[in-house]
């Protein structure tokens, strides 16, 4: 048997932020047209951790994917990653096995792309000031998707630990472009933000309304599952809420289900998906929210892009075993 | 990225069908007990195959995996595996990817060994003759399987194509042992035999019940999908019905579906689980039949032993990528 391993410098040398996020706006408006076929996930679970199979495929892509993905969080004190992974890609023609891509990586970059998206569609065009929450794995590509899609002048960055917060921003100086990076402002600065992210494991809320702009756009990406919550119910009540999986984020969206939990809206809930808003409607000077949970499509699109620039390029091992 | 990429030679190498045999004990009495979970699996499906993605994770094995197998028939013209698959391991401990197993051998030696459990169980001690029907992909191991739960003296060997039975004939004396390979007799030696092992994609039945003998075994392992089916209804009423996972043999055994299908069994028809029956009770004398479709349980326990082995005797080549 043969197949190509591409691990993740492969991987960061031939997909770029750019590309990903225009790869971004294909993977949703096929998710939202039917046109990819990404069922539910699988989950195995442990007392340690949890393995997330999602599968994929579509005409246009050429290819079926799986992600195994795995989140460990005890892995940070072994030196591991929390949250490794392999896509496996099988050839839509034959069915074969073609190649292992490395997870990780690309999680964290598609997962950027998507904020990317949705603050080129949804934030303000003079967009100048912005937040990010967080500083673990997944936030470097969120502020370099963000300072793709607007040239801010200001990130002002949080963490619950002051210490994680300014090393982030020394880090990530260098995607930084002539934007400042703050570190550990004072929150009256939320005011001042046209948007804000948040990539965090919080069970609480990051902020209230009051506390933000009244045309703020908000990219949510953390807090997987109902027990978790990065927003106020009054956030996304105030907002024209944008979702990538409609299906999926009523299930685990961690605020969504709290305000259908608490009965804030009622059963016909029915947010929009950014797929379905690529081309308009406008949603200029009103208050956005784009909260995502992720969806296979996205590593399916990244994953054919990948395949397709290593086998014209000639890069990535051939394993034979 | 490192990976351990362990290929069919290596897997024939360190596993052979005893021991495989005595696995199918251990994943079976795991399955019936609850302990290992094996999710329904989840296929993705275009107009030329199917890929299907088959996770499993139980305490004891130490492992997850996820069995990708795809079924494209167009390949066999193409000159490439009909069934190709891989396994990828994820280790319970840390979640991390730690291993990637070429799945094609193994899922056709675990499905023989599947069948040699059956038949030491459940055939007639003394039995000295059997029949196969079918000459593909897995019917070497179905024979060897046999072979090594009895002393058969003389297999009949069936196929549709009369070149093909002959073939396998000539291609398998070198597992025979002293059992004589009988290819494309006349009918009337089913009768003869004490176990019929059926290894088809046959959408009629192979056999009918008053052709064979009123205390044979029988292990079907073909047919899968309610549009085919190896037995007749009344091969199936006849006998002691042993199934290896009754939740998918309900849903997806032909024979089964048809027999529901048809109203000659009702919603209650529940056969037994072969996990039940490791310990007895005796089912010698009874015709039996056993049906299987599969479970991701048998590839869970052999991808770890083939680990274990090839861990302790440095086998398998490490990718870094």
């Amino acid at each position: 048997m043969n197949l190509k391993l591409i691990g993740q410098d492969v991987i960061a040398s031939v997909l770029k932020m750019p590309r990903a996020i225009e790869l971004m706006r294909e993977a949703y408006a096929e998710l939202s047209a039917g046109s990819v076929d990404s069922p539910l996930r699988t989950a195995l679970v442990n007392e340690v951790g949890t393995v997330l199979y999602k599968p994929a495929y579509s005409k246009a892509a050429e290819i079926l994917c799986v992600k195994v993905i795995s989140v460990f969080p005890g892995n940070a004190e072994k030196g591991l990653p929390v949250i490794p992974g392999v896509i496996v890609v099988n050839s839509a023609e034959t069915g074969m096995p073609v190649a292992i891509l490395e997870a990780g990586y690309l999680t964290s970059l598609r997962t950027g792309a998507a904020t990317g998206l949705a603050t080129d569609l949804f934030a303000k065009k003079e967009a100048k000031v912005a937040a990010l929450f967080g500083t673990g794995g997944q936030s470097r590509h969120q502020l370099e998707a963000m300072l793709c899609a607007r040239d801010f002048e200001t990130v002002y960055v949080f963490s619950r630990n002051a210490e994680n917060a300014e090393r982030f921003c020394r880090e990530n100086a260098d995607i930084a472009r002539g934007c400042q990076l703050v570190p550990n402002a004072e929150r009256t600065v939320l005011k001042l933000c046209d948007v804000i992210t948040t990539a965090t494991t919080s069970a609480v809320a990051l902020f209230e309304w009051d506390e933000v702009a009244d045309d703020v756009h908000v990219n949510a990406i953390g807090a997987l599952g109902p027990m978790r919550t990065e927003l106020t119910a009054e956030t996304l009540l105030q907002s024209a809420v944008v979702v990538d999986d409609r299906e999926a984020c009523l299930r685990e969206a961690g605020e969504i289900c709290l305000m259908r939990q608490a009965g804030l809206v009622g059963d016909d809930y029915y947010p929009a998906e950014i797929g379905e808003l690529l081309d308009g409607p406008d949603l200029q000077g009103v208050p956005t929210v784009f909260r995502s949970v992720g969806n296979a499509a996205q590593d399916l699109l990244c994953s054919a892009e990948i395949l397709r620039i290593t086998e014209a390029q000639n890069l990535g091992v051939i394993a034979q075993f």
